[in-house]
């Protein structure tokens, strides 16, 4: 395992461990820090329970790593230490990889936007080429805002393929060839900044609970319906990575038995009947010009029956693969994220029913299904909030 | 809701509040203290990172409760205040409903079971009838050996169905009418000591990792299959409750697209083609007798064609929904339980097919499959467990 931070070394994989504790301690303190504004570090020992020895050598840890200040002051006529999250020109920077295009937002500790750029990438362009951009137009946006590099507190990536946390790279290199073998620690010498990165859709289920509307519910899950489909979990309110960090897999649950051959060597898979390149590919049919994602959303949108009828097919799909979602983890959110959360109702009324029509009763209805928000940002604003998570914070 | 404790109100579930993180503080203070034996609260202050007040506060509480003795000693020349768990004739109690048997069991809190009970109950006995017998022959078991009341620390119950914690009622009355409508906390006051309970497969999940050999494995599901279908999630090293306390509804995966009617209003469910009655029915057909689940087991192992036949079937069917697990919460382990566990290679060659069959290649093979060790012992040890569990302990 590499030496660098990444978010499937997160904590809590080992509960017992002296790193998920320090971990733990550490995120308490932010807590308080984030809830109650600068404190004594009498006071975060009183408000978290930790020792005011644990709570010192954590502040002292935290202020090497930039990411508090800490001044001395008074407190009932002794002398403290008065500790503050570094907002003041410390940001974080959120990257989404695509398959065709690329995002990056610079954030504040205060979750303001300060820059985001998109752009879009050649089909079937290599990794490092992306990368190369990322860092070239990240530099540029950085020189824009005067922001130093050491106000950095970090890089957040987002891959749109699943990562096997016991190698660090991403797997089924059959949807996602450009990043096969990427070994994904290596991007922090390509970006210069210390880098954490995570599956996109892992990433759009932390934005809805940092910078979307979810931020109460403990147990939610993100469902981006793209060329591929695949959700993200938060369960008992942090991420979930499961044994070997790739979970939320919905895209290849059988829908249809001996169904068309995916991409994954099985048959029938979501996939193959719900995402957004099989709407494209049926839509195309027969046509002059091939039907794009923005096309399906505006055709949908004026009313198009064709597409009408794909989305409501998709959509019954879809919700019967949120009807497993809920059976087994029973998450008080869905959300629907990705390109198409633009179309609201005509995509989650289908999508409803199929929850409904899969569910058991008593589940579907205590299910809130919602399209996200957030829109296709999702991810990348994730990206940017996983740099601001326990471990997302440099180590070095 | 009810002061009663129970297990659906345990912590977690709200991260930031006190009840949460004053059980999460008793939960270390438990640990370090199984782990290293009698300790100063010093100690413990210093193992768990926890302040010497907040130490000193929860021993008093669990002092109060029973779980803990205090006497004073000295320390490096010091007065200091020495903890130990009370292991010396405390003891739990587990007791497990199923909807034809009772089991109970007497453990200590080193995980030795003093005495254990097995009885039949007659079909479509009433609830009540259920619990009165089981208080009789508890009391029974107590007198047996000595057992002052005062020492059992509570009575762990396994109830086979859903329970929804909004209410503390078993849903879907259908699958289990003798149980619908039981307020779950009344319980305590049939039974004459504090009650926690829980659905039979959560239960078995929490066996597998106290007594069972998983006990290192952070996310485990343990699958009962018996007449209904259902699993229980260890996640993050935690039993896992989603958000209204119904998880693990892999029965009522669609198999079949409209196939038979199944008892929650869908057609086609896994407990349509794979539960212990559906296969009792396929075997009884034509034949003079009624099959019964102890005839499977015996007629599988001496070979029957139709046995192991429907067997096989029905294991493919249980893999995929198997496989629905494993590409959405990529446990390590998942174990089989429930009255065909003894069949071992039987059924789990044709359920490991079925898994690699519809589980995503990478997470299929990481995931390891294997029939419980615990055999139909399994929900009443985790309901004993349950007892010994932070929240699970008595709170008056």
């Amino acid at each position: 395992m590499p030496a660098s931070p990444h978010p499937v070394s997160r904590g809590a994989r080992n509960p017992g461990s002296q790193t998920a504790l320090r971990e733990l301690n550490q995120q308490r303190i932010i807590d308080a820090l984030l809830g109650g504004g600068p404190s004594t570090q009498a006071e975060l020992a009183r408000q978290t329970g930790l020792s005011t020895a644990t709570v010192s050598n954590i502040i002292k840890n935290m202020a090497h790593s930039g990411i508090v200040a800490t001044e001395p002051t008074t407190s009932s006529g002794r002398r403290a230490l008065l500790v503050r999250l570094i907002s003041n020109g410390a940001v974080a920077v959120g990257i989404d990889f695509g398959r065709r295009h690329l995002r990056i937002v610079i954030v504040t500790l205060g979750h303001v936007v300060v820059d985001e750029v998109y752009v879009e990438l050649p089909p079937g362009h290599r990794a490092e080429e992306g990368i190369d951009r990322a860092t070239e137009l990240l530099a540029g946006m950085l020189e824009r805002h005067a922001i130093a590099p050491s106000s950095v507190l970090g890089v957040g990536v987002g891959i749109p393929g699943p990562i096997d946390q016991r190698t660090n790279t991403v797997v089924q290199g059959a949807i996602l060839p450009e990043w096969e073998g990427i070994h994904l620690p290596d991007l922090e010498k390509r970006l210069h900044f210390p880098v954490v990165f995570d599956n996109d859709a892992n990433l759009g289920a932390l934005a809805e609970v940092t910078w979307g509307p979810h931020n109460s519910v403990e147990n939610l899950a993100f469902v981006k319906v793209g060329s591929g489909i695949g959700a993200g979990l938060i369960l008992n309110g942090r991420p979930y990575y499961g044994s070997i960090g790739i979970t939320g897999e919905i895209g290849h649950e059988t829908i249809v038995d001996n169904g068309l051959v995916c991409h994954c060597g099985n048959r029938g898979c979501l996939e193959t009947v719900a995402s957004t390149s099989v709407m494209m590919q049926l839509l195309s049919r027969g046509g002059a010009a091939t039907v794009t994602t923005a096309d399906i959303v505006q055709n949908a949108l004026g009313g198009d029956p064709a597409t009408l009828r794909v989305l409501d097919d998709s959509g019954v799909a879809i919700g019967r693969a949120l009807a497993s979602i809920a059976n087994l983890i029973n998450p008080q959110v869905i959300v629907i994220g990705g390109p198409l959360a633009g179309l609201g109702e005509i995509l989650l009324e289908p999508v409803q029913r199929g929850l409904r029509r899969h569910a058991v009763p008593s589940v579907g209805a205590a299910t809130t299904i919602v399209m996200s928000a957030l829109g296709d940002r999702a991810e990348v604003l994730g990206a940017a909030s996983l740099v601001l998570q326990p471990s997302g914070l440099r180590q070095n």
